[in-house]
């Protein structure tokens, strides 16, 4: 029926998130009978972003500049750092213009069942951060769930060793408890950033 | 916060069926984090689909191939003829593997909504066909809505007028009224087939 170039490409996209079989089947079909329109602009867009979108190495946030732009503004401030989990959760908290500092990728949480141990995440290069540019104030803006929280716990323990005067603050309550972060309502983040403690 | 190539990705990918602009987010940031996994197959299969696959000259397929493989194989009778709306049907009747014929897709159903006209269709092209080789049945395998079932009618009396012998068939009772044919059960399209009249 479908041929293998079909197939394959059916099966790229059905491993993506949200998308399954049949839903990867009808986008395939909807590419195929509308190059111009979608295929050709899906190509280009795709490979564009796998020759300039890097990871930035200073916050592990994704853009076409390294160091990435929020990185790089000027008018953010310097001593304030908000710890995430990974981009998705950056840009969650970007959409509410509530925050004016930089950020800290971490690139995941610590979880005993998925096997992620802190030397899998970005923490050893959080604390050279904090050696060679101390801030005023960390954030640790990780999801309200036991795995979140026990990152947050260990974050803190490692920071304050590593630099005992940094002030280490935290989302405040109104993250309902389980929620993931990039899920939430701006709002609900914006307020949870303000009343942050 | 997403920088433009980024953004240009996203909405490339929201503009997909099935996927909206949260969906597609979440998709990027898995191919940017999952470049060799996810977003490299992915690249090289949409370029190869975009340089291989084209329409089959014949019955209007997709294939790497054209004539299609279906159009191709020397197993499939040729006196009969199953005209479908688009090759997502094609596709939903070749899963059942009742069906041993040829096909023509016709690219659409006549709609007044859309705008849809006779002329936009794969029509002429059917009845070209059925004067170079002549078929024994033609099964008309629309959807059972308005439009497929107007659109049935109006080719059964095309056909009739250009190849007065052939016999005109439907699937038969067992579509649900108002159903998608792709969206169907392949056990309900078997059964159609087995039974058309």
């Amino acid at each position: 029926m479908a041929d293998s170039d079909i197939e394959t490409l059916i099966k790229a996209m059905a491993r993506l998130p949200g998308l399954g079989p049949r839903s990867a089947k009808r986008a395939v079909l909807h590419l195929l009978t509308n190059r111009d329109k979608a295929l050709a602009p899906l190509l280009r867009a795709l490979e564009n972003a796998q020759s300039n979108v890097r990871e930035c190495g200073v916050c592990g946030n994704l853009d076409s500049v390294d160091p990435c732009r929020v990185c790089q503004d000027p008018k953010r401030e310097a001593g304030t750092l908000c710890v995430v989990a990974g981009v998705a959760d950056l840009w969650a908290i970007e959409r509410t213009r509530a925050y004016k500092g930089r950020y800290h990728v971490l690139g995941g949480i610590l979880s005993a069942l998925d096997g992620i141990r802190p030397e899998d995440l970005r923490i050893a290069a959080l604390l050279e951060r904090l050696k060679a540019d101390p801030a005023q104030e960390i954030i640790l803006a990780l999801s309200a769930t036991v795995d979140g929280q026990s990152t947050a716990h260990y974050l803190a323990d490692r920071i304050r060793a590593a630099a005992p005067t940094v002030k280490i603050t935290r989302l405040a309550h109104g993250v309902p408890v389980g929620g993931e972060l990039d899920y939430l309502d701006d709002g609900t983040i914006a307020t949870a950033l303000r009343s942050r403690g």
